[in-house]
């Protein structure tokens, strides 16, 4: 066995924070690690939480690590932002925030920033996800910043999913879009003293029960959870929630191993064959010069990109 | 020429219609029509809009129409959902909002909600501009909902970018990301007339100050515009701060034809190879059986997903 896949195995944070480091670089050789640790995954509750900015996420993850480390759970926590390949760095406000548990042993904190190539942050975020539960952290911890498409498939690794929403924050019920409210199982209205916190309840309501399909298939129904994260009120009843969702996963699909689902192994070995395919290409047309070629008769307005991307491959 | 091409760049909306309805759904020979389109793009002004759910881009989008039909302009109307493929429909409520202008010649509006295949949302929005562009329409808007990595890509075809936010949407800096605030032009505070809009406008001008770099380069400083959409305040203001961001383009770039810049063809091309390689890859894996041959080797739990993408390219 690999002796970095070795050490993770046995906790040691300096070899995890190595092997997420490589996997967000894209080093190649983290491969051998992850075949490694795959045998050793699928242990690990996985929570994903996302929401617009400014929704109070960052504090409800505070909290729910708080909570979950009185009852002696171990805890893994992956702070994903989308956006920051740009500048970077605008996350970690809220990081530090979450400073209090950096000297608990039984917490381990991440950020992911980088969007690997050709858009792979969403198998990146999986990758760092089996990390985490192969060195033994009971609860994984995955928040998101944004209400886009990224966010959306990133929870999609998550075993439950929480929506985080405050009162106010749109006239309409345009406020939670509708590919939002698929992935979510559990909404928390937080900051829920604000005015307008019923309005926000019974939108969601309203939404959560024209959602007519997840019903007739006798699926799960989404609980709403009023919470006032800085002032740890609703975080016993987001924790209750999310057992239930727990128990109900189980007794639905007989096990908690998301990542032996046909839909997400399929899901997965698309986005991994894209990136691997991807790599190759762009550096068999970089080093033979064929993709600055192809720019360049673009840009001097010689050839349309569409008969360039073709020629591309033609040749 | 292209039959359809030709009824394209005669106006004919039937023809454009569909046309993106083939981009929309990734048809392959619609690349004809978008060959024959593409001497006749580079002419249309193009700007994005967008800001997280509920902050009025519909309202203010609708305004800018009525403001700009006014001065004869035609415009061109693209309202992007990427997170639309789980279930559509929820923008079809601010559609309806612009009703008004649906009698009108001079508009053309158009949703565009598929993925397209292997996220080629950017790419089917990139096209879709080109097709309004050729079909002659002298403003294009672009709208997105929300603020993810997606919707930079896709606001990043624009030639002015407007960021739509509202006062009291988040406590932080975090409210406006740092992905965000970069690909802003124009940042536009709606609903001004609620509580904490001085708040939002001293965070923002903060917030560019900061962004040194911009400075340094002797870059556009983006202008920050009060508004309230539903009242029509603030669009006049908007309206004049575009054509200066446009005199500033033309200024320092020479020309408006952002699709003939090195950068964004790098781009459009790698997205196009994504598109075209992934294609025929999974057609060919698929109609070989590889692909679901390697789903069910993982599924079953026989071999990781890793080595299990490296079998496939290795055979």
């Amino acid at each position: 066995m690999n002796e970095l896949a070795k050490k993770v195995l046995a906790g040691d944070v300096r070899s995890v924070a190595r092997v997420i480091r490589n996997i967000d670089d894209g080093i190649p050789s983290v491969k051998d690690v992850l075949i490694d640790l795959y045998p050793h995954t699928g242990r690990a509750y996985v929570i994903g939480i996302t929401g617009a900015p400014g929704v109070g996420k960052s504090t409800l993850v505070d909290q729910m690590i708080a909570h979950l480390r009185k009852k002696n759970k171990t805890v893994g926590v992956l702070a994903v932002d989308p956006t920051s390949p740009f500048s970077g760095g605008a996350i970690l406000g809220d990081r530090i925030r979450m400073q209090r548990h950096s000297l608990d042993e039984g917490v381990y904190i991440r950020s992911m920033a980088t969007r690997g190539h050709f858009g792979g942050l969403t198998q990146s975020t999986r990758t760092a996800i089996d990390v985490l539960d192969a060195m033994g952290k009971d609860y994984i911890l995955v928040e998101t910043v944004g209400v886009g498409q990224d966010e959306v498939d990133i929870v999609k690794n998550a075993h439950t999913t929480v929506i985080v929403v405050i009162p106010g924050m749109g006239d309409d019920i345009q406020a939670i879009k509708a590919g939002i409210l698929e992935v979510g199982d559990i909404f928390v209205i937080n900051k829920s003293d604000r005015e307008g916190s019923d309005k926000t309840l019974s939108d969601l309501r309203l939404m959560i029960s024209m959602d007519q399909k997840k019903h007739d298939e006798g699926g799960w129904k989404p609980e709403i959870i009023k919470a006032q994260a800085i002032f740890d009120k609703g975080i016993d009843d987001l924790l209750v929630e999310i057992d239930k969702h727990r128990d109900f996963i189980i007794k639905t699909k007989g096990n908690l191993h998301s990542r032996r689902q046909p839909e997400k192994v399929r899901e997965e070995l698309i986005e991994m064959i894209k990136i691997q395919i991807m790599t190759q290409i762009m550096d068999k047309l970089t080093r033979t010069g064929k993709f600055e070629k192809a720019v360049d008769l673009i840009v001097k307005g010689k050839i349309d990109p569409y008969t360039a991307c073709e020629n591309l491959f033609s040749d």
